[in-house]
């Protein structure tokens, strides 16, 4: 009988070969892990180390609190509490509007163009264009049009994605969050609104999925 | 020991204070009445007998199997399912605009504006302004700004609530419907939605209920 | 004061600039709709109306009651229960896979092929790969990524678009259909399931929605 | 490619026409941001700013932590956890009742009480009125209705806002709270009995929306 | 291997002893159970039998198809849908007061009425005393007052077991039903609404469960 | 571009190997598949047909409606809605002990029966047996620990489970049943009551899930 | 206008007519009152203050820093979390059985009991009665049956209530608890497989609302 | 009147017949109990204690607050969070997989190995071998069919127990964990996912229930 050793590291089998399989490499999750699991993996893939891995859910306290050459080997954002050592090459030609509802939204916004910039996947972000002011998404329409994707992060009712679903003809993947209180606690009422929506064709991720939406615009461009 | 004899009608106490007290009459919600009890209520409150009873949720196959002399005792819509013997006085002045999102939200919209009808009070029905097509709604904004009180009727994720709610000042009631099947079904949607609502100061009423909202325009109106 | 007038049909305003602004057309959904207002619309968009309209979610013994002239202006076919009288023009190019667990999710995966057959889009169908057998998935993977996207269809868990999106490189639309039983009624199961979904990317639309998973597809594919 | 640089603010559009377009201005919702994010937006509304904005949900411990100069320029109540620097003129005529059920749902029903006189709404407290003890709202109810709107704000089962809804000829606005535990956790309960009221036109704001039912209180207001 | 004989009727233990071991009788749930158990269990405790056993959930058409012999050897309700031969001894003493908030609220609150009279304990009817009518309960609270138990029965917020609960000093049985729509849909909002009353110690059953509230306040009466 | 031909049947891969491969053959299950689908699976599965298939949740008027030489070549059981031509060959040796709570719960445990039936298993069928009399469940329990799983079925609050698997060392399957109203409807409060048994290692199929039970202890019984 | 001062304490009407209305005092829920208000309410009810007051879910570090003056005029149980000065007289005659299912539910267990105690209504408790060892409870069964009422205290799946409900003949108040994990989490199972109960009149409380399981039982103790 | 002594450990039963008579010794379930109880069961059954008693969800931060002479008495693994003093008798034979889908089940997987151990039972751990990359589960399948049962362990959608369900013959008890955020927070979708599963006869744990997927594999082995 051969149980774990008390106290030893829970086993991990990278699958290295899931991005000449699907076009996306691994990535981190790192809510739930243990220090010492981190601090393995952050040694393990920093820049340099010709293996580019995107770490998600990186809270900046924990990466604070990692030893300072440690750190040094990584782009980390806090806003996006995402971190990555190498990325993959920057390529030309196809690109993503990655557009949110309010300031809220910003850490699944910047969730989903940080994973794009790592990727290597060029895009622009749009911040704090909520319906209750439709002028500020209609002024930017032609701008985001003139990407091949578009990511629509929002929480609260969600009204974004049906709108933007309306006015727009490319894939629009969107992403609640769960910005909000009450009925819109945990992104509920976002997510199912943006499922419910009446315009045709709109996409919808997890909540709080910004690595989600990015992973689903890649596909996208991934084709051209 | 006196227990109901087996079979008889439940005993209804009539609230014939209502209307001097909050300014709405009571009205006769029929589902879930039988046959028989419905019967008895409807030669109760003909045109003509002096008191004004709405009754809704009176399905059309019901009504139509009501005797003759009954039936044309009272203004019957199939749509609505609302019925009517004497109605409120006319008047002027105030008067409420019923905005809905779909063809489908009619039953809904036209309870709302059958009880206004009923009510006595000015209303106007703007239908199929579901934001999909958002020129649909902004064309007639300025007929909706109008008039008092806005009653907005719509079912998916009832974004219609949070569009309107960002254009026009005045008091927004938001009715969420049950149309729409998967996460929308029942109207769960909708209603999560609108009371998530990212526009300021939009209230909601019950699944459905275009009387609740037709009854909450007629408070405001009622100020007047 | 002037109210619709009793028993009147809903007032429906066609968005149809809708195809230029979205490149996807207004479609019906029939559901919910009384006999009298889809014989009105289906009397105005017959093969050789000029204008190409899908009818969604139109009951086989609803159409079966329609006037014969009626019914032969339109293909119609009660798997899916879709019709249409004209329909967009056939263009080559990029394809869809749409890929289904089980006979039970037929309704489901033909809406979704049919809208695409409508709307000109050359398609090709997978039915019965649920992974309880994997092999009825993994023999036909080099097929179905020989298109550019893939609509997913499965009702119970939903373990299909897990499985597929780890498989495949392509966009991956997944449809949850309300095929199952106790916890998986109404399709709760397969929705959360493809949701959380553990391979990257994976965008999900709502529960039966065949035919929103034909417009994301369109989506993709009309960028080209 | 331009991703936003790490860690920089989220880009806020303030939507400055808001007042005029629906006559309430543009608030500021404090949980979920950072302190950098609140400290920039503290120091642009200041007492004297000539921008009227309210700040809601601005927790104590994060208020106090903000230097003094930033601090002296606003009006701050911990209880409704509000904040502004200067106020919209105060008007005479129509005023709001805003009644509550306990003690425990001061945060709520002062937050609405709050954002009333930021509004510059005459308005009146009435505190403590559950229907436990009837007497408390009955023995008030004259001067509850000496007003023009009543905001009713309770949680557990919420049963305020039907006693109130029978009793009162006004526009009720219903704000369910978070008091409570077990099925009454996060206000669930009230809620959906707020939602249900059988009192004819009882409209319903979000959990915990004292702002909410502020705004469509003053949505009434400012038809006068 | 013996498997039950294809379609051969479910084998029933009855708990004879349940009346000595808790002082109430078995009864028969109709509900779900083929016609042909029905007839089956009916033909063994008609009056007369010496057995005392209460049918509930008896639809009036499955009665009614119940051969005439068998019809005429039982006391039936329909509005209940109730039905026993024998019942237990009428007793003096202690009595139970049946409180319901509506005429929808019929079936349930007779299903009390009916299974207290079925168990022989006196008992008094008081229908439609719903809250959006304080006075139709306050009016009748001495009566109330007069026996040793309430049960309040109530569908859509299930406001009168929270306002009863605050006015009567007896013990408080609590049965939310099943009237109502939206969110009120399936007693869902009464049952919560009851479970999170403001006022002390009133207990609940489950939604529509008229005879549990019966045997809640004869556990109560056989106390005495 | 090959649509399916409209109204053509779903494609039905059945996957041979499972039985091979997990020691339980294919099955189908019959609910929502059309009365074209069954027929044709009917036809190809009959008494010595060489292939033993079972069918779960064939409804009685289903099958009644099917020709009378289809109906000979299989063996039908009304009650628990299944059906096979062939079954696997009989066994000796481990036994498997079905036990349910009540006359209700028939439909599931006989589906659990006639699986094993079908399956070659050896089984009893102990009905009635739930926890509100605690002796008819004792009194057998020698008798259910004769054999060397349990199938423990109920609805309600389903609390058979755990009383069972506080007395018995056997494998213990529950299967939650749709028995019961209001907050029992559907079967939700026995899944969650199984699922949070205090006894250890209860393990729990889906709500009405019969089948599943039978094939869960057919995996057991299939080690010997 | 007259808004309260910013952070002065909420308004309290404390009911105190509900002792000679129903039978039983204002409690004092402390459980989201700031620090502030609980001095103000505890230095206001002390020992000798002649008003006897319960304090409810008054946590031991809140209670512990409060002045030591203030904490010698209490009885306070830190299980519990309750606090009197003064406590209704004792009374003989009528007593209640507390009944728990295990040691984690001793908070509410012990809320239960202590209420009793401060109503000075006589009282056994009976803990670790869990239904997964039967012999626990039935040992002690006999000792029970003495009392007049029996409250039933369990989380889990609460079984406990079923089981004792089919051996009583007592009233029974269950009170499920939010001990458990997964499913359990929050009570919620335990609650809805109490409302469900197979065993009749099992009435209900709030999860963890030991508080109101002795106010129902001290309704039917206060009838004798 | 006897109640507890304010403050004094709640009485628990030792249910210590529970081996003999289910084959499993009764475990202490340390979430939500106090330090000083937690302390008092520690002290009574450490290594050489003569009596096997397991601890689960002992949290490292608890256990390390423990005085050194109650720890040095235990063996303690921080990952699943599990204590013993004494464990079983090792015994040969049936042996059982446990299997899980990523690194953050490692706790949960790690509870049910650990929880085998102290049974005594033989086994062996598969980490991280998640359905979106199916070599991982593939490549291993033989290892796992090497032995009696399998537990699945795992979160997001939990579609490692579909796929696994379908590849081996051996009884399969899935352990949903609550790893992931969005519908997948608290392990729902897993939890559902599992029940659902579209593999026959896989049974199911209550979320993170590791303890308990092991007593009913070990139930299973026990038979042996």
């Amino acid at each position: 009988m051969d149980a774990p050793k008390a106290g030893s590291l829970p086993g991990i089998l990278f699958d290295h070969a899931r991005r000449a399989r699907i076009g996306l490499p691994e990535a981190v999750f790192c809510e739930g892990k243990t220090r010492e699991a981190l601090l393995a993996l952050l040694r393990r893939f920093p820049r340099g180390s010709g293996e580019a891995i995107l770490f998600t859910r990186l809270a900046p306290d924990i990466f604070a609190a990692m030893p300072e050459d440690v750190r040094s080997g990584y782009d980390y954002d806090p806003v996006s509490r995402t971190a990555f050592g190498d990325r993959m090459p920057e390529r030309a030609g196809a690109s993503v509007a990655v557009v949110s509802a309010g300031a809220a939204d910003a850490p699944v916004a910047r969730e989903a163009a940080r994973t794009l910039l790592y990727l290597g996947i060029p895009h622009t972000l749009f911040e704090d264009c909520g319906v209750a002011g439709l002028w500020r998404l209609t002024e930017r329409l032609p701008e985001i049009n003139a990407h091949s994707a578009v990511i629509a992060v929002a929480g609260l009712e969600g009204a974004l994605a049906s709108v933007l679903g309306g006015l727009t003809p490319l894939p629009v993947f969107a992403v609640p969050t769960s910005v909000g209180y009450g009925v819109a606690r945990d992104g509920a009422a976002a997510l199912t609104g943006m499922l419910a929506s009446c315009a045709p064709g709109v996409a919808v991720l997890n909540i709080d999925n910004g690595y989600g939406g990015a992973c689903a615009a890649a596909r996208v461009v991934n084709l051209a």
